[in-house]
């Protein structure tokens, strides 16, 4: 393996308070949830995917999206907050609050397009240019591509669909792609693979990658990523998050291990590594499942003292 | 990353029996034990560390090394059986029991082989020599060499120090060689530099790597080592192990994980990764804690149905 030519610096886009906290079964206390992402944005965080403006019969567990999002960027200027939207109805509640990106997600997959929006790609596709009119000269649009990767129900996602949906996309004047290894499954070789076939689909467009670690390989795809160029990722402080039609599906990179990792090849992402620890174990105290390796061992406590002969 | 040039077959020692059961606080009955090993041979496994000759004071949990092998030999003719030997009475024991290959174990740093064997390395290299003569000609002799890539105590290992401590090893006329990842904690960088600095001193002679996953980058150190042309791997089903000093440290590298990456890429192992899923579910009915993330995955489960639009 070779650790030259990688990116000098990459961007991590923190998804916990989203995709990690919609995955936890209690709601969180909104002052606690506000306590809690404070705590992120102090560990030099600086895009943050804060929340979902989502019915709150679909996901309860952020149906406080519109407490959250105002008190946060109040006390964390210079911060880019990004807001899930699945609908019009999202997208004018997270322009109300303050949202300076709008994510907007479908699924490559047909069958987890309709397993999880209910709609067709093509719906999805057609129902996203209201937000992108409403948003216009607002705020961002990101569009998030699930499964572009991997599909729960189809398996290895066709890099050549992927490439043209990318094209679809690119054609409503959005702001910022995200490609998601939706359920955590896909080889080193086959991520690697699709990142060659799309990346000139991606010229001139900010392309975040966001990688779940079910098979164990988020590390090594997202080293695989850096190898190919793009230096863009989502990524969860302590590892939280998962996907509601993936049984046994794991969550997101920890945030703590993938910064570690760049860290050690020397590409810089302006996030401490100790103090992501210190917070990710902080979730864990308050019963959140964890799933990061360095928030698991014992990285960045004090180191073992020789046992003396008897 | 690239994924070409990859040793086309590799060996995987397993080394659950030994490492992984050593490390469970319960004593697992010697009956059951036979039934996971037999289990776990199965699946197609031909070398295997199946036990400790060690006192039953310092690990109780391997008491019945003596029973164990001979059972598990008699009825699984071709595998190459493996009993890590602390001293001399050990290795009688491994050799009366019927063991092919003896596993004498040292640190390459000063500190963790004092916590560990309560001996200088110099007394550790001194000491294996009684060893190495009786076993001469009755059982091949495999060196492990702890912490070759890093210390608990000391951090980062001196690759140049390892090169040289291979070099002793060698005049003595051993077998096989293992360069032990101990603690898991070494990064996919560091790693392969060390495996660059010593790869002259093991020409010639069969070298297998021994690692662990604290931090997460087991699999892809395990890249790392076959894109050096190493191909010969302890591994644990499960991921099972440990290291009674290194707290917060997790277990092996999983069988299943490894061979299912290999698989991902060509490289032949001969073992089955949906096998090796179920034998290391059933470890975990017996309530044994499993590590490896194909395990707690949905890897070879049923895929979920689509829902059906309401």
């Amino acid at each position: 393996m070779e650790f030259n030519n990688l990116p000098k610096n990459a961007i991590i886009r923190e998804v916990c308070p989203r995709d990690g906290f919609q995955s936890v079964k209690e709601f969180i206390p909104t002052e606690k949830k506000i306590e809690f992402i404070n705590a992120m944005l102090a560990t030099g965080v600086k895009e943050m995917e804060i929340t979902s403006f989502v019915s709150p019969k679909a996901i309860p567990q952020l149906a406080d999206a519109k407490d959250v999002l105002p008190a946060v960027k109040a006390a964390n200027p210079g911060v880019e907050f990004t807001a899930l939207v699945p609908n019009l109805k999202g997208a004018e509640g997270a322009l109300a609050a303050g949202a300076d990106v709008l994510n907007i997600v479908f699924s490559c997959s047909e069958s987890h397009n309709m397993a999880n929006i209910r709609r067709t790609v093509e719906q999805s596709l057609a129902g996203m240019d209201d937000i992108i009119a409403l948003a216009r000269g607002k705020a961002k649009i990101c569009v998030s591509m699930a499964t572009s990767f991997m599909c729960p129900f189809e398996g290895r996602m066709d890099p050549e669909r992927v490439k043209m949906l990318i094209g679809k996309v690119r054609e409503k004047g959005v702001d910022i792609i995200t490609l998601a290894e939706t359920i955590g499954t896909c080889t080193p070789k086959d991520f690697t693979e699709t990142l060659r076939v799309v990346k000139p689909a991606l010229e001139g467009i900010p392309a975040y990658l966001h990688i779940h670690n079910t098979y164990g390989f988020a590390a090594m795809n997202v080293k695989c990523a850096l190898d190919e160029g793009f230096n863009k990722f989502d990524s969860a402080i302590g590892g939280l998050g998962g996907c509601p039609f993936a049984p046994g599906a794991a969550g997101n990179a920890a945030t703590e291990d993938l910064v570690y990792l760049m860290q050690s090849m020397g590409v810089e992402t302006g996030l401490d590594p100790l103090k992501l620890v210190a917070v990710a174990r902080s979730l864990k105290d308050y019963g959140l499942k964890t799933m990061g390796s360095l928030c698991a061992s014992a990285f960045g406590k004090p180191k073992p003292e020789i046992p003396q002969q008897k």
